[in-house]
């Protein structure tokens, strides 16, 4: 039936998509099929027990807060907490620097809102997080992209687009969704250095950056940028680095966090103002509570464990199984990985049979703002337990065997 | 410092802007101040301990799907409760008309981004919720004022509004926010019939509704809406209807609803999916487990009873104190009353004394999105205790009888 608002949407309203990757889920649900398709963290690494003494201790002790309005910013032990943790880091800011959002995605919402014009062009990596892009395309942002490798964003390409004017660069420089790679500390300085002379400025998303399996910390971008800028490290102010609690606590709390001056936090505070007031304050002082005595340390010890040993027994098992055609990466940390199919083969069609065959992963076409990448695949090893990564692989190996021997 | 995000902000980054209220909040945030300024429920009847047990039950029970992402419809369990405890109203609807949002600001935020684009005229009734003109301003929304009374809207004003050719029209028909009052039957009839005639959809705010101390409980817009149109009274769409959590249960756990014909409940999806993926798992699970038995129909009791007596109490000492020259609302349910100084004088300067005077309302001209109401104030009666009002009262009764004592 036809209702009065169909009529009535705003120009945005028809640059809006559904996510590609929540519609494919849907399709995967069927509980026979291994999905590599979502995003999600191991359950089993959800500290259950820990939250449930908190939700015991926060409701006993700050009932009537903990279920109350709060301020915009952000539960105030919080944010100091996160600056404490992120002084850890190298990077120094004060809790007027941190505003706590609702999930990382609606940080990126908030960046599309304060910043994006339609029309405005984003420097982005190629492939990179989807997220990012449907936040973006409904305040009608168009894309510059750089190509990426195993070393991440390819530096040597961003001089050239940079020329063309970005409103801001985009980076996730830790094991990124989709590719799972890592942006070497070369790129990152190089990164860095060519911000700093186009002056444009930088966001830099980093959920996963406290996941790492094996390698060196490598020093997030706004640390370095606050060292070539202001040279005594502290903080410049061009880079607005974003995390979340997402994959280190709990993804269905939805807290997160972005770091930016001071003068962009007013802003921001504005925007959520209008946006949701502020984020639940009981999800907020329950985390804090469930943090605050270092527990979180050694929790991200046990997924990076966890996530360590599924990656393993992934790339053990496509090193046994995948046909030589076939290559992908080898990340040192994160959730994902990524395929590469031999050129012209079209992973949306190895879908539909893997999907026959009871196993899902996303075709990586959706990751490219500006076209390409047909024949890549995000393939997620955070979910799955080891057994049952082993008999998907195991699955899709035959799938593309056949399809591979099929086109010869 | 100057940051090079200064001179990228976004135009609609311009027309945002801070809350008039949340930032007179914060003056008022000296502990000897009594505040009639907020709007917050009454910390006394937050159900801590249903909390308790429901978190508990919910993280040993369904601890790994709580802490997960999740759909971004909300909670299948609670969106077919809301529809089952909307039918007992008359709304009938199915869960596929229901989508959870991150409190009613969202809900009002993702109105704007569906159907405001720049220039839009939004009917709204004058006062208005500050926090839908804060969401609709950031997209470009002007306004056409139609003036209430004890009555709420002045339905019989309404058609000329109309024939200007608004988007919508925004109603609060029940205690309203900011004045308390009411839209009668007959005006909501009224309401109904022109909306009709003129082909302008309706968004139906209802924060409140089931705060009725005295009186019959009226029929919401949409089922009056859908007895007119569809006659056999099942949703017609030409009404979208939004009501919350935040004063039936907790505003800190951020949990509202919205009910919309099922092609804009996708469109509502899509722009969730990019705001903030979706609402809390836990906190949707959680409110589920503490409703699900008919808790609040028992809860929502203690509420009207505490502010019932709230609100006498505030009622009895005006009439006692206040000067003769000083009129005010009666509301028959809600949070707010509305204050009517003589005309000349400024809500606003009558603040700064009584704010030396350690006592705070909010000045009316914030909610006249147009213009007037400089004589105007909203009271508070929900969030102090009956001690607590009396007092404040009587603090806010001797400035205004100095201050018109002075003028004359």
């Amino acid at each position: 039936m036809e209702t009065p608002w169909e009529h009535r949407y705003a120009h945005r309203a028809q640059r809006m998509g559904s996510s590609v990757i929540r519609e494919l889920l849907k399709l995967t649900e069927q509980p026979d099929i291994i999905s590599f398709g979502g995003g999600l963290p191991a359950p089993e690494v959800f500290p259950v027990a820990q939250f449930q003494e908190a939700c015991n201790t926060v409701l006993r002790d700050l009932g009537a807060q903990a279920l109350q309005y709060s301020t915009t910013e952000g539960y105030s032990p919080l944010r100091e907490m996160i600056a404490r943790n992120s002084a850890r880091y190298g990077i120094e800011v004060t809790p007027d620097n941190i505003l706590i959002t609702s999930g990382s995605q609606q940080a990126l919402d908030f960046i599309g809102r304060l910043f994006i014009n339609r029309g405005d062009h984003i420097l982005v990596e190629s492939p990179t997080y989807l997220g990012a892009l449907q936040a973006w395309n409904a305040y009608g942002a168009e894309y510059i992209t750089v190509p990426s490798d195993e070393n991440g964003m390819i530096t040597d390409e961003l001089e050239k687009a940079l020329r063309s004017g970005p409103k801001f660069i985009y980076v996730l420089p830790n094991f990124q969704n989709p590719s799972g790679v890592t942006l070497s500390l070369e790129r990152r300085r190089k990164l860095v250095e060519l911000a700093d002379r186009y002056g444009v400025p930088i966001i830099e998303d980093d959920p996963y950056g406290q996941l790492r399996f094996e390698g060196e910390h490598l020093p997030p971008v706004v640390v370095l940028d606050n060292q070539y800028r202001a040279g005594n490290g502290s903080y410049s102010g061009n880079v607005i680095y974003m995390s979340t609690f997402s994959k280190i606590l709990a993804p269905g709390i939805r807290l997160a966090w972005m770091i930016a001056p001071q003068e962009v936090i007013k802003k921001l505070v504005q925007a959520k103002q209008a946006a949701d007031l502020h984020t639940a304050t009981f999800n907020q002082i329950v985390a804090y509570e469930v943090g605050k005595d270092g527990f979180l340390d050694e929790h991200v010890k046990l997924i990076r464990q966890t996530y360590c040993e599924r990656r393993d027994v992934m790339l053990e098992t496509m090193d046994e199984l995948f046909p030589p055609s076939v290559r992908w990466t080898h990340p040192q940390g994160g959730m994902f990985l990524w395929g590469i199919l031999p050129q012209g083969m079209d992973a949306a069609e190895v879908l539909k049979i893997a999907i026959q065959r009871k196993v899902a992963f996303v075709p990586g076409a959706a990751f490219h703002p500006n076209g390409g990448g047909e024949n890549t695949m995000r393939i997620n090893f955070s979910y799955s337990n080891p057994e049952t990564i082993r008999e998907g692989v195991t699955r899709l190996g035959y799938v593309l065997k056949e399809l591979i021997a099929e086109k010869k």
